[in-house]
């Protein structure tokens, strides 16, 4: 089954909205297994809306909308539905019965202007909404099926778990009954095209899981996907796949699903019942934000010293000044020193620095902006890496946390 | 001037992944008065991502790409604007100069899949990207204009920023003549509803200048559009609105246009030449991020400790072991020796401290959730206050975080 979604209300076209309710209709059908090739936003225009409509009819079994029910002049999904499939508008006694329920539940009078609600195409049958006062349309002709659910989230969630779901999941039943599953595994420590090369083969004769990579800032994803009779059945084929990807990406993968480093690092640190304190410069405490991200990070991390200026370094973390002087704060010498004086202080048994000059001023032929010096302490041993970022001011921030986490983890697993 | 977006990939089809770089354009799109009538997403599928190009060609006299740009086998942009024009895809010497710039920036080896990114149709043209390794494509064909953007959102923003937004003031200017010119008004301590009522009447009346009130989390600002035939015209248009409006909300108005809270704080800090330290219990090092995202901060930033567990308020702030086990370390107690004790340490003439329950656990029935106390200490004078969140635990760290920046602004000013 093939299916498309249609977003419906010019505020989605000025960017003051994020459209969640797209992005919980993709979901819900990949969840059915049912293919979801298209998403389209429109504004509130008649002639435009008529001509999305027809599109989405053409090419689709299924169309799923969302907005423009409302009682109000810029209210025109009723029209444009009617007018797609040349039916006439006619006033619908049961749709108007729903309408006049809803306004003695919450005991307020119906405005007149409500009435338009209750307008629906020939062949329209009403969606029940247990929310609010739009019922929805539903569409059953030539082998198409249109829902036409109101936009406010609640109101359409109710619909689609009340109505269409149950709907589609006996429609799916009588046709192929395919379900999908997805897993992704998140990677740090490797870049994407380097990634795929390692798993070229799987990925030229994908059939059935398929793969899919994905690019972040500082990390890499793919995205594993089954489709099949039952989630059993998909379960099975994913540990296949998963398991020959792992093979050869297991010492980059850190997590699967919806987890991210700072959780995994979390994780292990509780695991390991060690504790950490973090001493940051040029990434300004970016860091200690996304360690405290995560629910109970206050059981392994003590906390920790943004030494912005050198002042800090040397009077809270022993830097020597003559370190400072020699080498300058920017140098694996001072990054050698902020580690070992974070884990004296905090008594901490695994710290970690950071020191670099995050720009646009600052930087020095030698010394160039994004240039950052990490120092990991494991236990009384330190290590120290380099890097050069080359992004702005936060965009190499936010490398360095990267690269500082990664670090962590690659030490801790 | 008609505008479309287009975004493509998979992964936005299924629900993993909100689509924040339409949202972004379509901000833009309505800040340079071009009118957006469709967006549209789609997956990775040549076909289908033609047969998209292809209509929007037809209806659009802009149309905007974001993703599938990267090295990999599903990264299909870049064949399919050459099939939607019907032209060959050629090797571009300027744009694998880029992609090769970029790898010897970051000293990284460069990978041969990467070669797939200098690939462009025969009217492309190089969009830098200074943020990552896709450069961007620009297409100006009988009177319509392509650009194809990166999905990475930091990469795509930099490039609007760079080269589609001054590309389209030029074009805009050569059009219609007429000129939108827009200013934002940014706000805290007040309500979204509280700043509408205190100018509904200019709200009401509005004709040109528009205005617009927008609300962010602790934070609201107003939009005010003018549409003249100039710059100067518009200016002038402006000034006058916006005089009417800061006569009335002039105590909360922080700054205009693409300011922020930490950016202002950091000005008045370096005019009135004060140093100033923070300590951080529950935000855990989000403030000090904030604060150290402005180039330059260090000028004025000395530092500070995030001071997570109870060992760090003790032994680097001197809070009072009695005042941490008579009132707990969230209280107005635990805030002021906190803040005076990161001042002393310091010796910063302002300090910061906030100390609160970010949950999602650890809360009380006199302790709630959510509950934050805020120390201020401004030239040896201590102010306290108390909020309580609502959030989830992000949320209530971003919460906490923008109240600890106001109450600095309103002392500041």
């Amino acid at each position: 089954m093939k299916a498309e979604i249609i977003c419906i209300g010019t505020e989605l076209l000025l960017g003051q909205i994020v459209d969640t309710n797209a992005v919980y209709l993709a979901q819900e059908l990949a969840d059915l297994g049912i293919d979801l090739y298209h998403k389209t936003i429109v504004g509130d225009n008649l002639e435009r809306i008529v001509a999305t409509l027809q599109l989405a009819w053409s090419r689709a079994d299924l169309v799923l909308l969302s907005g423009g029910l409302g009682p109000t002049q810029d209210d025109l999904t009723r029209e444009a539905v009617a007018q797609m499939l040349q039916e006439p508008l006619n006033f619908c006694n049961e749709a108007w019965e729903e309408v006049q329920a809803y306004f003695n539940k919450v005991k307020r009078i119906i405005p007149e202007s409500n009435r338009r609600q209750a307008m629906y195409p020939l062949s329209g049958q009403v969606i029940l909404n247990p929310g609010g006062t739009a019922p929805g349309i539903l569409i059953e002709r030539e082998g198409h099926s249109l829902f036409a659910f109101p936009g406010v989230p609640h109101e359409l969630k109710l619909m689609w778990e009340n109505s269409a779901k149950p709907y589609l999941q006996k429609l799916l039943s009588f046709n192929d009954g395919a379900v999908l599953t997805s897993k992704y595994l998140r990677m740090v420590g490797i870049g994407e095209a380097a990634m795929e090369e390692q798993i070229m083969d799987l990925i030229v004769n994908q059939t059935n899981p398929t793969i899919a990579p994905y690019a972040g800032r500082g990390e890499v994803c793919l995205r594993v996907t089954a489709k099949g009779r039952s989630l059993e059945e998909n379960q099975h084929a994913l540990a296949k796949t998963i398991g020959l990807i792992e093979a050869r990406l297991h010492s980059y993968i850190y997590g699967s699903d919806e987890t991210n480093l700072e959780t995994v690092i979390g994780q292990l640190l509780k695991k390991n019942g060690l504790t950490l304190a973090v001493t940051e410069s040029c990434t300004g405490g970016l860091i200690s934000h996304r360690l405290t991200n995560v629910p109970g990070s206050s059981a392994y991390y003590l906390g920790g010293v943004n030494a912005y200026s050198n002042q800090l370094k040397i009077k809270l973390l022993n830097v020597p000044l003559s370190t400072i002087e020699r080498h300058g704060a920017v140098s694996p010498e001072t990054a050698r020193a902020m580690v070992e004086g974070i884990c004296t202080l905090t008594k901490a048994e695994i710290g970690l620095a950071i020191t670099g000059i995050a720009g646009p001023d600052g930087g020095s032929t030698e010394k160039p902006v994004g240039l950052v010096y990490f120092g990991l302490n494991f236990r009384g041993e330190t290590f120290i890496e380099r890097r050069i970022f080359p992004f702005d001011r936060i965009g190499n921030k936010e490398g360095a946390a990267q690269v500082a986490l990664t670090l962590l983890w690659q030490h801790l697993k």
